[in-house]
């Protein structure tokens, strides 16, 4: 072979792969894209290079039974996880509240006045709420609010980092139990959620040992999250259906009945260790007893019927629930959008903030009840008054229960005071749920209606059951949960007759609140620009072509190509992945990941995958074999220094053929394909990245979920894929910035994702 | 432009176009590839031509809301059909069981010896047992059976003919109550649930009036048909949300929260329908009382708890059951091979079978409850003799709820006979469901457990528990399904509590079953050779590239054709899609459908769509619209003979440019890609056929579900896709003949699937 040759080749290939990076400065763009320039995307879809599938077929022989035995050890594991921070949860919790509660009624016994009471009872809350406050403010932000968003992104395939750290999850439990029993209107619910998902993301890092990888691919690794998450709800109200439907209609946009199996044993695992533990917890059974023995969270109906002419006011109902929501959403974007603004995510003025409306609303809880006169003793205290000093899960038992008529006008006041104090609540710099709280605020609403309705003809009205249902469609007002919610509602309770009238003021509430604004939890995601592909495609998708939202140009290797304008590649930008391209003709080849890359360059030198003409020899060889890169840490990226001197040890003008390297099926899609069968595919398979190509095969761009997310909002904002010629916003927007590749060891290689460099030739 | 350029190019393009089709006789297909190749699959992709876009654009101002209303009106009426069919079946179904009773009574008290008795106890049933064989064995042969395995095969994408006729739904519903009626051991569960997707199908094929369109395009279509099938379960068992999840677990591979709610609706309606009227049809409650008042299909317990020391019990159960249905659907197996070779699936032997089988199995269970000696009048018998007489879910409720010990003789002898003689019924010519017989053998099996662990230290043995557990067990074993039958079971009695004990056995039950064979459906399904998609795909389709099952050549249309050109391709082949390639340089375009080119070929002379250089006048503009396809019964294919008319009355050399009625989009795979990728792909998007690129751009090849079920049985067969370079199964099986286009205007245009032909050129 003629070195002139080979120069003349390497020469163009270098020409192919150097881009030109053109910086725009981080201040030029809108805190939008920035915002989601620093998040990152997994893909979850299947890797098909040569070297993956060698590496597959080796292992499907000998491993592959102990692989499944595995997975299911490491569900049930996940699920007694998620059982046991909840049980810990609720047993700490138990005994911080009867304490706080002893501590009235022995300072009553002592004939202290309302005074010392006072200062007692708000005393006791602001310590507790100081030490939730202390540990999202000063220690790890994410362990704020009830975690439902953050896990809802991930499953969605965004990579928010820390959120499924160990660290957040003792600040998440810690806080919710010190939150709840601070007496805000916090509910325990959503922070075991993320706890679950957190136990069980903790067996997909961890699976080192005798099987190295297959926990680590990260469409396992995904579907141990869903796993945990459904084990979270299991736990929290010991609905292991529920769980699932929660998992699946809240989370998992990729959902099969394998999937589905295997996230039922994980939360049928956690149900059953929560059940275990609350029959002897509340006294009641002996250890062992399950069944309908065990306390429920929300208690059983001992009459469990109603007439068909009740549907209609339940549907009342629903629709009243759908404004109430909306309401509600709208006031704590309002909010949350000052916070954000004036409060910021941690430090000191959002510990004063948890302080300061602490102090507020437990001394309002306080007095609030008083001015219905009588007794100012807890121990003394109505329903109606009850409601204001017991906690969430209790009240909520008071008006689904409570056979004596409460006070209207103190219900009445007691729900709109709630309302308003869940809204200023949800937000604030402490774990907190919203399903109890919301939950609570509805029942006290159902049960107003239940009251007034009860003694009309035709309606068996059993007040208690208007309460189920206003609790059903407050929370389905707020967070637009439909059927999760229903079972939720039929296991929590222990009864499944409820399904229908449950169901159909749900859909009420949810339609209402739709017409006005998206759920809390999807709110809340916006806020944070977070790319999260919805269910729905944009209609306008439909007339955008996948050529108008792709970022071009795109950095591509040749297929033959020197390892030295590789390694500059790989150094020069961020991208996470780069089409591989036939060196002669441009053809797209295949895809091939940063992290594969940056081990193949780490030990190609080892294994021989150098050559000094690589299309010659050992063209098509797998050198560096997938398990060899598991051994160094993948899917993890090796720190960039060492690769360079990896690389520096390689003799100048050596080159490699990537293609075994390349997944070679990447989907792609053609430049005339509409946005929305992008969206689809992005969604629906899971995928970070589609080359766009050209009709001469050729790549002509790259699309990601924000080039997807970007075209859709400037569609929607007036301007249609008419405009097919000029320049995407995508393309426009994302130009990248040159950076070191940051070895943080996060899932994902801890890079933004892939963008527009420019190419001189292709 | 000059027109010897055009005659150069139209030489060309026929010869792209023209196809030496290479006969292969039918006789040299083995029988599967036959059947499968009667068989047609459906699309369920996203159309994506120039021309859908202009028309959807256009439609979603103006009818999009109404659309999305229409939709919810069909959904509620389509559970309200499918309830009203279910209430219809019980309520006559009630009726004739009484009077089959009634007359013993009245024969006994008569002084009637046992002689008399037996002939007008086996003389009813034969009657019965006659209409029901005679609808299938010469009305409508896909009446017989449960339904599940058509239902389950459709919304996988496959057009089994006639399963959703209103013929059928006659038949079924009528055959279900005589053969139920009769005495035979089938169940009207798996009938209902038929029924109810037939009555959603129905308004699918409905809407020509406001809305001509939205229901017909085959992604809704499909919707409707599963929500049916879920609320015919919701019917069957008055259970809402179990029926969304059989429709998720057995039906839809393809499901998103959206389709959940819709789903729901669906079977809310239909569960509340048949709730509304079970209490009055009971005689136990008022008109419009719902909820716990009203009497569930198998009875509530009166106590619902267990200890965990009998979570190891229930283990035990499963995996007897997972042994007992799994020997179950091997002898059905065989049986059903003997009948498909020996009884054919209609006519004479088909019906004197049904006679046979059902006079030896009602005179069987007329004399066995005497083996026990006492008085010989069916009023009499205790609770092991009337198993034998009574209907299936009388005989459930009996070993859920009865107290007295029952004979463990009798009942073990009746859980043996029953056990056999479902296997004997199921797939005999008549309606048949296998839930409440194998819910039923279960029961006694699991009621027999029971009453031997009664007394047990430790174990809180209720045997009624016992038998639910094990019911729940049997029909796992056999049916293999798991989360939704754990709902239905517990909405079905009434309480959420054995949620996990009923899962421990299902899934035990469903693994040990899965070492052996395949659920019971699936093996029918088999049985049939229907190219159905499971979900898991093969592991050995990741070493099989795309280039190795794909068909090949293709029929390709030039963007840029003769109409007469296009006239020929359209009748000299079946196939139901083709690759539009650029004339010049055979790059892919884009895939039309048949359907399609068939209108524009029908309407084009009008519309002006064809000119005399497409490449000059109007090229790229869409001249015939969509909307004017579907006033001509577009998705329907017009007859070949009107389009043959039309197109003579063309002009020669008139060219067409197919460009805006190609789906540009369409999905396409590499020839490296794993056929694995494609797998998922069609399974989780639902396509039709995937056109195989090369890395040149051009097609190589088409992929369809039978190409790839082909290729992948092949791999099983020891062959693996090591042999890469060798021709694949499918490309030689699949060489078609030519044909009419058959225009029976059955969904999908009535065709076989689009087989590889033979191009000159490309």
């Amino acid at each position: 072979m003629l070195t002139g040759d080979l120069r003349t080749r390497s020469a163009r290939s270098t020409s192919m792969m150097r881009s030109q990076p053109t910086t725009v400065s981080e201040k030029e763009l809108d805190p939008k894209t920035k915002a989601r320039m620093a998040l990152e995307s997994v893909g979850f879809d299947l890797q098909e290079s040569q070297q993956y599938i060698e590496y597959a077929r080796g292992l499907s022989g000998k491993l592959g039974r102990f692989k499944g035995g595995f997975r299911w050890l490491y569900l049930c594991a996940a699920g007694f996880g998620a059982g046991a921070v909840a049980v810990a949860i609720c047993s700490v919790l138990k005994l911080v509240n009867e304490a706080k509660v002893g501590a009235q009624e022995q300072l009553f016994q002592a004939g202290y006045g309302l005074g010392v009471r006072y200062l007692a009872w708000v005393g006791s809350s602001l310590v507790l709420a100081a030490v939730a406050g202390f540990l999202v403010c000063y220690v790890e932000p994410l362990a704020a609010g009830s975690g439902i968003p953050e896990i809802k992104c991930i499953l969605n395939g965004i990579d928010l980092p820390n959120v499924l750290r160990m660290r957040t999850l003792v600040a998440k439990a810690l806080g919710i139990v010190c939150s709840v029993a601070a007496g805000l209107p916090c509910g325990r619910e959503g922070p075991m959620i993320h706890s679950g998902a957190i136990v069980a993301a903790q067996f997909t890092g961890a699976s080192a040992g005798p099987l190295p990888t297959p926990y680590r691919i990260t469409p396992e690794a995904r579907d141990m999250v869903a796993a945990g998450a459904a084990a979270g709800v299991a736990a929290a109200f010991g609905a292991p259906i529920g769980g699932v439907l929660f998992a699946v209609e809240e989370g998992a946009s990729h959902m099969n009945p394998t999937i589905l199996v295997r996230t039922f044993v994980c939360s049928a695992v956690a149900a059953l260790m929560v059940r275990f533990f609350a029959g002897p917890r509340g006294e009641a059974t002996a250890w062992g007893t399950l069944g309908a023995d065990v306390p429920v969270e929300f208690g059983r109906f001992a009459v469990q019927s109603y007439t068909i002419f009740e549907l209609p006011v339940f549907a009342l109902l629903g629709i009243f629930s759908g404004f109430a929501g909306a309401l509600f959403n709208f006031l704590n974007l309002k909010l949350s959008l000052w916070r954000m603004r004036w409060v910021g995510p941690r430090g000191h003025w959002r510990f004063l903030e948890v302080l300061i409306v602490t102090a507020v609303i437990i001394s309002f809880n306080f007095f609030a009840p008083l001015i219905k006169g009588g007794s100012t003793a807890m121990g003394d205290f109505d329903v109606s008054q009850t409601l204001f000093v017991a906690s969430g899960d209790e009240a909520i038992k008071q008006l689904f229960h409570g056979q004596e008529r409460i006070d209207p006008w103190m219900l009445l006041f007691f729900a709109l005071i709630h309302y308003l104090q869940t809204v200023w609540t949800y937000g604030l710099g402490v774990p907190s749920g919203l399903f109890v709280p919301s939950l609570l605020g509805g029942a006290a609403f159902g049960r107003l209606v239940g009251q007034a309705a009860q003694g009309v003809t035709l309606l068996g009205a059993r007040p208690g059951v208007y309460a189920l249902v206003g609790a059903a469609a407050m929370l389905s007002g707020m967070a637009r949960i439909t059927i999760s919610l229903v079972v939720i509602l039929m296991e929590t309770t222990g009864d499944a007759e409820f399904g229908v009238p449950i169901f159909i003021v749900v859909m009420a509430a949810k339609w209402v609140g739709d017409v006005f604004n998206e759920g809390i939890y999807d709110l809340h995601i916006h806020l944070r620009h977070v790319p999260l592909l919805e269910h729905r495609p944009e209609k306008h998708l439909l007339a955008l072509r996948a050529g108008d939202c792709m970022a071009a140009p795109v950095v591509c290797a040749p297929q033959i190509s020197r390892v030295q304008d590789l390694m500059d590649m790989v150094a020069s930008c961020r991208h996470h992945a780069f089409p591989v391209v036939q060196s002669s003709s441009g053809h797209f080849v295949g895809m091939v990941e940063r992290n594969t890359l940056m081990h193949v360059l780490l030990l190609g030198g080892k294994c021989g995958a150098f050559s000094d003409c690589a299309e010659a020899n050992g063209k098509g060889k797998v050198a560096v074999s997938y398990s060899n890169m598991i051994r160094h840490g993948f899917p993890q990226c090796p720190p960039l220094a060492s690769v360079r001197e990896a690389v520096a040890a390689v003799p100048e003008d050596q080159e490699i053929d990537l293609a075994p390297y390349a997944n070679k099926g990447s989907f792609t899609v053609e430049e005339d394909a509409a946005a929305n069968r992008c969206y689809v595919l992005f969604r629906t398979l899971g995928l970070r990245h589609v080359p766009v190509l050209g009709p001469d095969h050729t790549v002509r761009g790259i699309i990601t979920r924000k080039d997807l997310l970007a075209a859709a909002e400037h569609g929607e904002h007036g301007e249609h894929g008419a405009s097919a010629g000029a320049p995407s916003p995508a393309s426009e927007a994302r130009k990248d910035s040159p950076g070191e590749c940051g070895a943080d060891g996060s899932q994902g290689a801890g890079l933004p994702e892939p963008l527009g460099g420019r190419v001189a030739e292709v």
